[in-house]
């Protein structure tokens, strides 16, 4: 039977992939590239270099990710219709393996986590009439990377930690001790009355660009607007994550 | 001036361990590996399997790690006098390196998860006349491995993510979509009134005893239950997880 493999690569930092990782990778007979051309040439460039460095003999198919349409379509409904779009190009791609071949994709991050490979490709697996498995390799995510780099704990000793969204905290504020905001496209930081509260944030991270800040939030949200607007002017792209925390450790 | 490596060493295979985590291991002058004389000779044995596979010339330290002690102390109080023992422990280790030497502590996981190395290290030096320095390297968490092994995402599209502990999921049941629960000693899933969850459960996740089940809460905790009090009678210890899920993706 055919065997797809679903590799989390870490965030940036061509030294996050494990050891598991490029086992995975170096055991598929071809490893699948997205091509965005979106601007964010300097991930391509990442992926590359980790092909570059790490796979011995293994063939490169780069192939392209359409765009997510969002005229008259409600999040969950453009999110769906996207999905069924790249389904229909995995399914390709893994029709044109080898009988019981493999092939990987490698994912930003560790696929668990706000990815949508693993989604797509069990969809491809219900509605097409392929035969084919597939396995998953956990990679570094971005709130390792943030926390590595910050040299901080995401959580309080025995307290909770929420992974959210920039939406969701921008409508309901901070709600537990330890918040980590990824895919905030809209600063929710700076739109939530907390100024007591600490931020630990980060951009590019991994990456020889990465850019870190931390401190109370009433002092510096608004020198984080400006660095990440300005970041992102020079860069064309920017991808960050924070941690926001109230409280401390050892308080009941 | 002395520096001390924190680093993610993944949890239980020894393939987790990321390519700047074995170069980090290498730039460090001693590898201090505990010695916890707890029954979990398994978790030892992978630690030292590690090292051989991937430390070339490194002097390894082995040392003993006190017990917590509970009685007549809050949590806190326990955690914190816990704490500062091993702090005066780690002391004692930095002070030993040589001058501008370094050394390196192997923390299972991601040291920014349910783990305290890093808050440890911090007090040494707050309170101890040592000048060094510290760097951090993330690694596979356990909760990236469960949902590599159940090959799922742990997010609903868009949707938080709870990582909580089994004491607070006991007491204020499923607050959330996607809940992660970590140090849950006393089976905490059993306990709430939410039959129609998804459980995605693992124990010893990574090694070659590892265990997964997944399925309604309410059909399968006390098969799990079951399980895991076999399970931990035959190894003399557990460590396990879950994820509880409620909804499904592309519902508003």
């Amino acid at each position: 039977m055919k065997h797809i493999h679903i590799i989390g690569i870490g965030t940036g930092n061509p030294e996050h992939v494990t050891i598991q990782a490029i086992n995975a990778m170096n055991a598929a007979d071809v490893v699948f590239l997205p091509v965005k051309g979106t601007g964010k040439e300097e991930l391509a460039e990442i992926r590359r270099d980790i092909c570059e460095r790490y796979l011995t003999g293994v063939r490169i198919l780069e192939f392209a990710v359409p765009q997510r349409q969002t005229a008259e379509r409600t999040y969950p409904q453009s999110v769906d219709a996207w999905h069924g779009e790249i389904a229909r190009i995995y399914e390709e791609l893994i029709a044109g393996l080898p009988d019981d071949g493999s092939g990987a994709f490698l994912v930003w991050g560790d696929p668990s986590l706000y990815d949508s490979t693993i989604r797509i490709i069990e969809r491809v697996r219900q509605e097409a009439t392929l035969d084919f498995d597939y396995s998953v390799v956990p990679g570094i995510t971005s709130i390792q990377a943030l926390a590595a780099s910050h040299k901080i704990p995401v959580n309080l000793v025995g307290k909770p930690v929420e992974i959210t969204t920039g939406r969701r905290l921008a409508r309901e504020g901070l709600t537990t001790v330890s918040t980590i905001v990824m895919l905030d496209g809209e600063q929710a930081f700076a739109k939530i009355d907390d100024p007591d509260a600490e931020i630990f944030w980060g951009a590019y991270l991994g990456t020889k660009d990465e850019i870190v800040r931390s401190g109370r939030l009433g002092d510096i949200a608004a020198d984080i607007l400006a660095l990440r607007a300005e970041a992102r002017q020079r860069h064309g792209w920017i991808m960050d994550i924070y941690l926001l925390r109230k409280g401390r450790d050892f308080e009941e």
